[in-house]
């Protein structure tokens, strides 16, 4: 199988309670990609960046053997810039700048070579570009997307217009009663299965992830992590280890699904240990192998034994 | 084995957007007991009422095979009142009034029969009187206590004294970051059992429960529900719950802590299902079994099968 990421590059200062970095990488789609990276190869990256974007970011994103044929390079150009500042309890977070400079007018233009991909990730991009992507692609056979208040908001007709061709949508918790206007989340979910998506799934931060089908309801549990650094690209590692569980299986069953949603947790439970994509760098397959399991043990209960 | 409950008895008024109902049977009390009446019998109760307490009410304690000897009726003195009104999202509620009445001065008397109880529950109700009620108690096998963010505020040394009697805390997310001044919920949980208990419970209303020891942390998911009628009393018969379910098996093992767990989500899960008590008046043994089942289906998934 094989996977399409298609989202945002960028460059971020971050800072947090633990601490701050500069111009550290950023971006929805390096985040997917990075994360994707342990279950499939090669990732194809659809996105773009300035004359800015370092060198050493493009080696890594190779290291984690992702295509960069999709890459546009504008030479003159200054890649997507963004700030941010989260508060003591890392809940909540004030964004100092965004800039968005090349990637105002970022037109994601499939290469002949990836419009065969099975797989498709959209990274939390304007509606209408996400559709855009679908467009060029041939009979993909899972499209899982992301989107944010930010498109609620301003373009929701075009959002609903691209919630019918995604199979997957994943939001977190707010996002999903803003959609629906519907407080209560298991009734927001079946709002939003009723517009397109066969699945969907809510990212509920410390409080794990919900995944709803017409005809399931999964909940995982959150890695009890004590120490997080930076809560940044959490939700994009999330997706990227959902899809990259599932591009590796090719198993879209409920079942399997269930697991694509506990490696996504254990990917974005790895994210926020470090600063920027640092711990997405070095994973072993063993250290992913076990962070699954203790998910399983942190949500295993007997059958009780009734007297 | 037996089961000791200390907390208050009420009448509620309540409003919530599905509805309203006038002079309820409320109170922490009365709550535990019913969802614990579930597991073992009799419940021995502790409380105080006034004279205008409905003689239904009481029936209705019977019926749920409460021993009523510890219950003092002050026969001139008016039954604690509290009205509340929850908003749209049922996450906040303003209280309309607190009429203490009786209540105000409660001293927990425990009949002489009631001393040699194993399983002591104590309802949110002034730490000072917690450890008055433990005085009275001969060994007893297991401690549940609750608090709130009124007693973390006005009487903090007198809660940390009665900590250090108690096995078991049930809090809320809130109270537990408020009695340990410290964002992450693990950490807090953890500075919390270093104040004395063994074990402690955070409750998470649509999010959960987590349970967490020295050894172990064990997440619990909440029951999808998409009608809730009236959130009031849920921490409260989870308390039942989860204490009957220990007091009828006698297993404080962690392994059989976690099944507790899962019982006292599914007495909060019907507790909320309608207005005041009504929900917890007449469950049967194969509705609560079915509940739990259903909350292993919630969270349960299967070992990966690499490739």
């Amino acid at each position: 199988m094989s996977l399409l990421v298609v989202g945002s590059l960028g460059i971020d200062t971050i800072e947090t309670p633990f601490g701050r970095v500069e111009n550290a990488l950023g971006g929805s789609a390096t985040y997917i990609s990075a994360a994707a990276s342990y279950f499939v190869a090669p990732i194809r990256l659809v996105g773009i960046v300035g004359g800015d974007f370092p060198r050493e970011y493009i080696e890594f994103l190779e290291s984690r053997d992702v295509d960069l044929e999709g890459l546009q390079i504008v030479k003159e150009g200054r890649t997507f810039r963004w700030g941010g500042r989260y508060k003591y309890d890392l809940n909540t977070r004030d964004t100092l700048y965004t800039e968005l400079n090349v990637f105002e007018h970022f037109d994601p233009v499939i290469p002949a070579s990836f419009r065969k991909t099975t797989h498709v990730c959209l990274g939390n991009i304007d509606p209408d570009l996400q559709r855009r992507v679908l467009e060029q692609i041939e009979k993909p056979r899972l499209v899982v997307g992301d989107t944010m208040n930010f498109w609620i908001k301003r373009k929701k007709n075009e959002l609903l217009r691209t919630l019918k061709l995604m199979d997957v949508l994943i939001v977190n918790d707010g996002e999903a009663r803003e959609l629906t206007n519907e407080p209560n989340l298991i009734r927001a979910a079946k709002g939003i299965i009723a517009m397109g998506p066969k699945m969907i799934i809510i990212k509920k931060g410390e409080h794990g992830a919900l995944l709803v089908t017409e005809k399931i309801i999964f909940s995982a549990p959150a890695y009890p992590l004590e120490i997080i650094n930076d809560p940044t690209g959490a939700g994009d590692a999330f997706a990227g280890g959902f899809i990259g569980w599932l591009a590796k299986t090719d198993d879209h069953s409920e079942e399997n699904c269930k697991r694509a949603v506990i490696y996504g947790s254990a990917l974005a439970s790895f994210c926020v240990e470090q600063f920027s994509l640092n711990r997405l760098k070095d994973l072993t397959p063993i250290e992913i192998h076990d962070r699954f399991r203790e998910f399983r043990e942190l949500s295993k209960f007997d059958e009780e034994v009734m007297a």
